[in-house]
């Protein structure tokens, strides 16, 4: 038995926050500081986390990002509201509505009104809209950290046999768009199984690179998996007061070329991910063309 | 050998367009004609034929169609002014641009411009972006013919495997998204594989439902597939003056257990959906929703 490449999200993502504190630095010299808004309605604990993260590493490359609450209890027309002022703010590059929305607010209108120019979550009806038609804009931070930490991993996509499990609107369904897209970081075969999928271990068997996001903890264990196969976990389930993943690692981990871990794995690229699409959108807004 | 059963699409389509004659009937009573619009840019071959079958369609059912001619030197400015008025018309329920326009007029920026209460394509940002968020509107015709010619035909795809060939924006990529959806018409296991696909012949033999649409004169043959398999093919190839799909019949029908036939298989149920969308914009229209 080999021990697997631990795919080190954390690793990763202190390079991308690096290389994207000199980017904000120029845009500095410029005039230009990136400003991300983030709307957090309600007291979802989680979501306080999340945002908390997202605070903290803004500041640490010099964007400058601050935080709108509104109550549980807020109106539909009250998120709109923000949205459309953030919509036409010029010191606002890109902004992002945390979800879950409280029940009673209905999170797909809401996305319709974002702005595709600073849509930064890239989960905008039409920035998916724009991915679905083969010219993606934003694309949505979770399933873009999975494919750069493989990239920057060495693991390349293309050619590959991708079995995704999951398909939420927010990583397996952009997921699988996006690995099938043409270039160097798509052109994957891509399967995407679920709930509804009659024997999942035979599926994932059949993977090259596993991607779970589904939600259920240790859903995937080492039985459901090929020898050599390359494992990302973008599952966050609380058990117990711990956060572990949708792949049981022990019994996977030993079979995996490649693995990430939970925590420290997919979650860190996430937050790049979304920081590296606020400083596009600056550099866009300054007139500066380039990723 | 057993005979495989023929997905007989123009059978299908007939009986759909007696459906549809009947719902088209019940609104003229009301005082709505259905209206449809065609804009075709340019001279090419294929699409006159189209769009010539969609304008009888049309009348077959009694939904007005008028198609609009731009000449193959027609400027964005000119397709943008049509569509701009066909937006707001309200004699106009639900419209289309056929594809492909002239090279130096840009698809997708057309295609952004059309409202999305009167795609009846499906096929504009807006919609495949209502799509891939789980909160479909206009679907596209041709994977929703596909899925229909099934359905019609006793086989579900719900917890099916189903691998589609092609990663097309107006068919396998919408499809792929469609299977996807929650439900009886949805839920399936998707495999979406291309021309990057090292072994297309592996993959397409672990399909309990095939749909290829590449555009490749038979790709597919009897050794790439399983018996059993249920094959629908969405290819349109014309080959010495005869057209002919992307699966090789001869050798793939006797080991199908069911398949369609080209011409007379997708084709016409295309036809069909794009009446059907048409004929729901009307109702919608006339404030009255069902489907």
């Amino acid at each position: 038995m080999i021990q697997p490449l631990i795919l080190d999200g954390k690793a990763a993502a202190k390079v991308i926050r690096a290389e994207l504190a000199r980017r904000v630095a120029e845009l500095e010299v410029r005039g230009v500081k990136p400003g991300l808004r983030i709307l957090l309605v309600g007291s979802d604990p989680a979501s306080q986390v999340y945002v908390s993260s997202k605070e903290k590493a803004s500041a640490g490359i010099g964007v400058s990002a601050c935080v709108e609450r509104l109550p549980e209890s807020a109106s539909f027309a009250d998120v709109a509201g923000v949205i459309e002022s953030w919509n036409r703010d010029p010191a606002v590059h890109g902004f992002i509505v945390q979800l879950p929305l409280p029940r009673g607010i209905d999170a797909y209108a809401v996305l319709k009104l974002v702005s595709p120019a600073r849509d930064v979550d890239g989960l905008s009806p039409a920035s998916l809209g724009a991915l679905a038609s083969g010219r993606p804009g934003f694309m949505p931070a979770t399933p873009l950290g999975i494919i750069e930490l493989l990239w920057r991993n060495g693991i390349t996509v293309s050619g590959k046999r991708v079995v995704v499990v999951g398909r939420g609107e927010l990583v397996g369904r952009p997921l699988a768009s996006m690995l099938l897209l043409h270039g160097e970081r798509g052109d994957a075969t891509v399967t995407v199984c679920h709930s509804r999928t009659p024997d999942l271990g035979a599926v994932c068997r059949t993977a090259e690179i596993l991607v779970v996001a589904v939600g259920r903890a240790r859903l995937v264990t080492g039985a459901m998996v090929s020898e050599g196969v390359v494992v990302v976990d973008a599952g966050t389930n609380s058990i117990d007061g711990r956060l572990v993943g949708d792949v049981d690692f022990a019994t996977v981990a030993p079979r995996a070329a490649a693995i990430t871990p939970v925590p420290g794995g997919v979650g860190p690229m996430t937050v790049a991910m979304l920081l590296a699409n606020t400083v596009k959108a600056a550099e866009q807004a300054a007139g500066k063309r380039e990723l």
